[in-house]
């Protein structure tokens, strides 16, 4: 079997080129170079990060972009002005079939448009979708859509909820992984007009649907997959990456009220930061986009390098598992379901 | 002038009637008898709590209803077959102009339905809201709507910023307070439709928006008042009250892993919850269902007798503040100067 090939835009995160190489020679050497990287972007920038780091014997290339998507492009308009982006052409290089999977931590609305517009929809897909990942008290969920999609009808939530589910058992070898519509209320008469209808879609499917939950229900991980609009599951992830800052200034504050109070901050520290790693989003590796053909992975814009060696790889993993031929079967049988049920 | 009477739901919450006499007591007690409290409830059982407690002197008096408004019960249709529950009879007494203001920790549903259906809406008000305090870094803010309304419309939304603003006003001494709308972007073009009409609605009248803010700004305290539908407040508003459990199964696991850390955790859990105190939400003494004919303060179901004694006194201030009389006053004004720019 031939090697498979990740592109990474190596100019699109906070920090690049330097993290997107450092981490991404990283992941070839951990993986005992079993794929091959292709580094997308300005030649000499990549090639002066390169010469910082031991990288003999390593399989990666470098191919060359003119032009850089920045965060505050806006994502379509650039696209379309700037043909030779470090982010078109690592998603080109997918989309020929040169390369297996694209990953940046770019600009998300354009990784997310470059990954509609150039590899385009699975058939059946209404609407590709970002799904992110949740700590839980036990492990971890996915909430779906994290902020892709607003004024979501049911029938996209439905398919958001389908996509997630199959990724979560696929990637994270779940079985029959379960769903939540994330509402206002248990019962199945809560909601505004679109989750109520959403509800009803779910459960007139054979999917592992648990009904509705609540906000509470995220970190408490009473789901795998946790559907909500982008809107919605947009703030949330928002509010819940403040969370950490937030503590640490009641703490802060706290610890300037005596010095008993700031020697015992002072101790907590480390051992608070080993007890909440699981709250730091860039252990998970970025975010899938879920429904276009091919592997496109997101990560957050001020990606480490472990992060990026943490997206890198999962590409690998990503288009390893054909989450997607299961998708597009999945979407074709519930099409089908709903045709004859009809009948 | 005459003393201010305040009617209390005393079956209200889940440890009822002990807790509502307990806290209720409290109040009067707290302030230097300084106004009247009305037990509403089952008589015999709000004595036989009442004996339990010091009260000479005090100021109070009971009101039997023979009814009680259940956690479980559906609020319009509860409202409907229990004309003599301890709810309905606490804001009827005010409705009456018997008590200047009703308190109840019961059903939420319940008590927005019988504020709006008992005291009727302020003119100009087109839904009546509740709004909720979320801690901040430095303080805190009034997130509104908490989940009394979904598909809020624009013109819904731009009240609840209003009413929110005056109320942080008059009752926290906020010169001019702030209004964000929750989104998620902070550029005028971000957002689901109703977020591009509700931004266009604050930005052309003369009050203190600051445009859109994102999920981070909460904790952050970007802005004093924060504007939502009730579907996103009753979900962000859920999830940030399971923070606490979900930190404290993270320190539990990792107190396991040895014994060192165990010690570690258990040194810790004093100055941690010294310095997180203003996580806890009874603190503010309840929440203000703001846009009905009246003074109605609704508690969390388990609120403690500090919460409920909290919660009585926070009735009086608003009762006295006047807080009505401005919203009803800002609206008049804001329809005016929308019918004079349409002009």
């Amino acid at each position: 079997m031939e090697r498979l090939n990740v592109a990474i835009d190596a100019m699109g995160g906070d920090f690049a080129p330097a993290n997107e190489v450092a981490g991404g020679l990283q992941a070839p050497r951990q993986s005992g170079n079993s794929f091959h990287l292709t580094f997308v972007g300005d030649e000499s920038a990549i090639r002066q990060e390169l010469a910082k780091h031991q990288h003999e014997g390593l399989s990666f290339s470098v191919v060359h972009a003119s032009q850089v998507i920045t965060m505050h492009d806006a994502p379509t308009a650039a696209l379309k002005q700037k043909k030779d982006s470090s982010l078109a052409i690592a998603m080109d290089l997918h989309k020929q079939g040169k390369a297996d999977a694209c990953v940046s931590a770019g600009n998300t609305g354009a990784v997310l448009s470059a990954s509609t517009l150039i590899l385009g929809r699975i058939k059946g897909v209404s609407r590709p979708t970002i799904g992110t990942f949740f700590p839980t008290e036990s492990g971890f969920c996915l909430v779906v859509d994290a902020g892709a999609n607003v004024d979501s009808r049911p029938q996209h939530l439905f398919e958001f909820g389908v996509m997630g589910s199959i990724y979560m058992k696929l990637m994270y070898g779940k079985e029959n992984p379960s769903i939540g519509l994330l509402n206002v209320g248990e019962e199945e008469t809560k909601g505004n007009e679109v989750a109520l209808e959403t509800h009803k879609r779910f459960k007139n499917h054979p999917i592992n649907f648990k009904g509705n939950i609540e906000g509470r229900d995220i970190l408490k991980g009473t789901t795998d997959v946790v559907v909500c609009d982008g809107f919605v599951g947009n703030i949330i992830l928002k509010f819940g990456e403040s969370v950490p800052n937030f503590l640490k200034a009641k703490l802060k504050a706290y610890a300037k009220r005596s010095f008993w109070n700031l020697l015992m901050i002072a101790m907590m520290r480390g051992p608070l930061r080993a007890a909440l790693k699981d709250m730091d989003y860039e252990e998970y590796g970025g975010v899938p986009v879920l429904g276009v053909n091919g592997v496109s992975i997101i990560g957050h814009g001020s990606s480490s390098p472990k992060a990026i060696k943490n997206m890198v790889l999962k590409a690998v993993e990503t288009a390893k598992r054909k989450v997607n031929t299961e998708i597009l079967d999945a979407l074709a049988r519930q099409a089908n379901a709903s045709v004859t049920s009809k009948q």
